[in-house]
């Protein structure tokens, strides 16, 4: 691809991120965040590694009120985590099941326990805790007096809003799935088994410059599909099927997340309807995307279309989500959510509709919130259901 | 490939591993079982889809100490769960901040509860939670009298295990990583950018039958590499230097996880002799890795080959693993770890050391063991560093 951004962020940005987070901990009183998943731990340090699919070992990441964010990671990471901003790095030798960093947090945490301090963690929407929940509660016990609160909050508010460089990589990846898409017609055809056209999208998303494609699913069914997390099947297509591939590929660590519908050899008319009405809904949130809307409203800006042809309100529980280093992040489209869009979100459009026999219809956009509205990152989708 | 096995598992597997750890659970006091993550998930049920990529939602499986396992999944879900073999699928619309399964659970739980009932959970080495901290605190507060034990050694005693159905699956996707590797001097050469050839691994295994790398790591410098486990850089190799690649493929669910190294142009007299000697320990723990032997003694079957160069412990902890749904598992190939090898267990064989001017080297066999003793998944190394 040409324009390609450079890879990593500046120091300034990591030094950025940190004082926002440092503000926010100060007004809600916290000493500090003790991180865990890869996502936190890479938005503060720029530790960067697939080396997370491994569950073996955990990776602390601490955030004081006041100064760099403090490494405690196994000694396998030393190198990596050296090349970082961070200047306090503390290791150990792990695998080691009776004491994975247990010591190495505790002797961190002591003085803020001596003091009653609270430290924040995440435990709300959205989160995990990636540590063993045994090794989690031997910390605490080891530490009386410290106060766990969440700080779900303070890591929302900065991951929801990106930076210009977040919203480059974002962009290109996007680009690149957009490419990926329109190569569709050159690589599958009528008669192709859905799990051969699954790996050839994924050959040429890297070969259009992907680092990785982690998220592939669809669903194909002759007048549609009803299911949309499935893997591919080993089934070939055949004239009549509705066929959709819905990707999450990354490069430089962040994700797309849209998908396409196409129809095999030709369209069934209620097909082609149900494609319709989505593709308005999506015309719809467009426009409502604007800064000072909140994500209820943009989400009943794309409901207001698709009750047309469906007024239940669907399994799929939202109308789209935040999209940056995770392949779903805050906030929701959805009823629930009053979040206030802001500039430099970055959302997808994904309504979605039940049609037909049982049949499910998805359609998926990117954006970013700019101040003057929203922009597409991914090339939008033909008006009309594309036919293969 | 040719000779692919079937996907997935009949019932009848499903129903023998629930079976087994029926057996366990009630002869550790337990009523059941309460799982969150996605190889435990799909161990039990046969549930599997990339949508696990998304942090947003939880799902959880309970398998009852008598009966089929039950789920408790977001609806979006049903549809691919309603093709395993469970009877009792619960769902509701996710995601759902208020609410994210916690009233099914809490459902489901009570009458055990009631009766001051110990469940199983993972809390132990290479476990983590995956639903939010703050909803499981919120679970247990609302089930007083039930306790949760730590169910960790159940679940490892079963997976560590392979079934000869796993082996048929790891055993075809260690085909493909040979087949990818044997390529790459047909896909690199002098002067390419890591990232490039990187790039090229990944189409090639995807071309050779793999479903996904979600796995891939390296290392690559002059005269060796200082670290194993970071993205590939830009940088073109250039003459005189060692490269690493470490894959992690994926064939139905099942991973692959071993590695070569490369020199380019030439190799340096050290890196040639680091890489005997890795071969020699690997060779040695070929031997050694046998029914009835522990972890320990194979790792100091390879140990004292590696002496020959490297006397020190090293950063990695450990000198191989477990391999199967995860690109690492039980057991640890480690001091630490006196777990007697059994048949059907499917082990790497990961030696490495420290040499010259802070270099690393790493090499990788994936192994099966049988009665008779190793026989190795992965095409064995060549036996002196090879020159692309």
């Amino acid at each position: 691809m040409n324009n390609t951004p450079p890879r990593g962020f500046t120091e300034i940005e990591f030094a950025a991120r940190t004082a926002r987070a440092q503000r926010r901990m100060a007004g809600q009183g916290l000493s500090g965040m003790l991180l865990t998943t890869e996502a936190e731990v890479r938005y503060f340090s720029g530790f960067h590694t697939l080396f997370w699919q491994s569950p073996t070992r955990p990776w602390f990441l601490f955030v004081p009120v006041e100064g760099k964010p403090i490494a405690i990671i196994p000694e396998i990471g030393a190198a990596l985590m050296r090349q970082t901003w961070l200047d306090d790095i503390r290791t150990w030798s792990a695998p080691n099941p009776q004491d994975d960093g247990i010591s190495l947090l505790t002797e961190l945490l002591s003085p803020l326990a001596q003091t009653g301090a609270s430290i924040g963690m995440l435990k709300g929407h959205e989160t995990t805790l990636r540590m063993p929940l045994g090794d989690y509660e031997r910390l605490l016990n080891g530490l009386p007096g410290l106060r766990i609160d969440d700080a779900t909050g303070i890591v929302r508010a900065l991951r929801m809003t990106k930076s210009a460089a977040e919203i480059e990589k974002l962009s290109h990846i996007c680009t690149i799935g957009s490419a990926t898409f329109a190569q569709i017609p050159e690589f599958t055809h009528e008669g192709m088994p859905f799990e051969e056209t699954f790996r050839a999208f994924r050959r040429e998303a890297l070969l259009q410059g992907a680092d990785d494609v982690p998220y592939l699913v669809g669903g194909a069914g002759p007048g549609g599909y009803d299911d949309v997390i499935s893997p591919p099947s080993g089934r070939s297509s055949q004239s009549g099927d509705v066929m959709m591939m819905d990707t999450g590929a990354t490069w430089d660590g962040y994700f797309c997340d849209f998908d396409r519908n196409f129809a095999i050899g030709h369209a069934d008319d209620l097909s082609r309807r149900a494609y319709d009405v989505l593709w308005r809904a999506t015309e719809a949130g467009l426009v409502a995307a604007r800064v000072g809307t909140t994500c209820r409203e943009l989400f009943q800006a794309m409901r207001s279309v698709i009750v047309e042809i469906d007024d239940q309100g669907g399994d799929v529980g939202r109308l789209g989500h935040g999209l940056g280093m995770q392949l779903t992040e805050w906030p929701s489209l959805a009823d629930f959510d009053d979040t206030v869009i802001e500039e430099g979100m970055v959302l997808t459009l994904e309504p979605s509709l039940s049609y037909g026999n049982a049949r499910l219809m998805v359609h998926e956009e990117n954006i970013v919130i700019r101040a003057g509205g929203a922009e597409l990152l991914s090339r939008r989708a033909a008006p009309e259901l594309p036919v293969i």
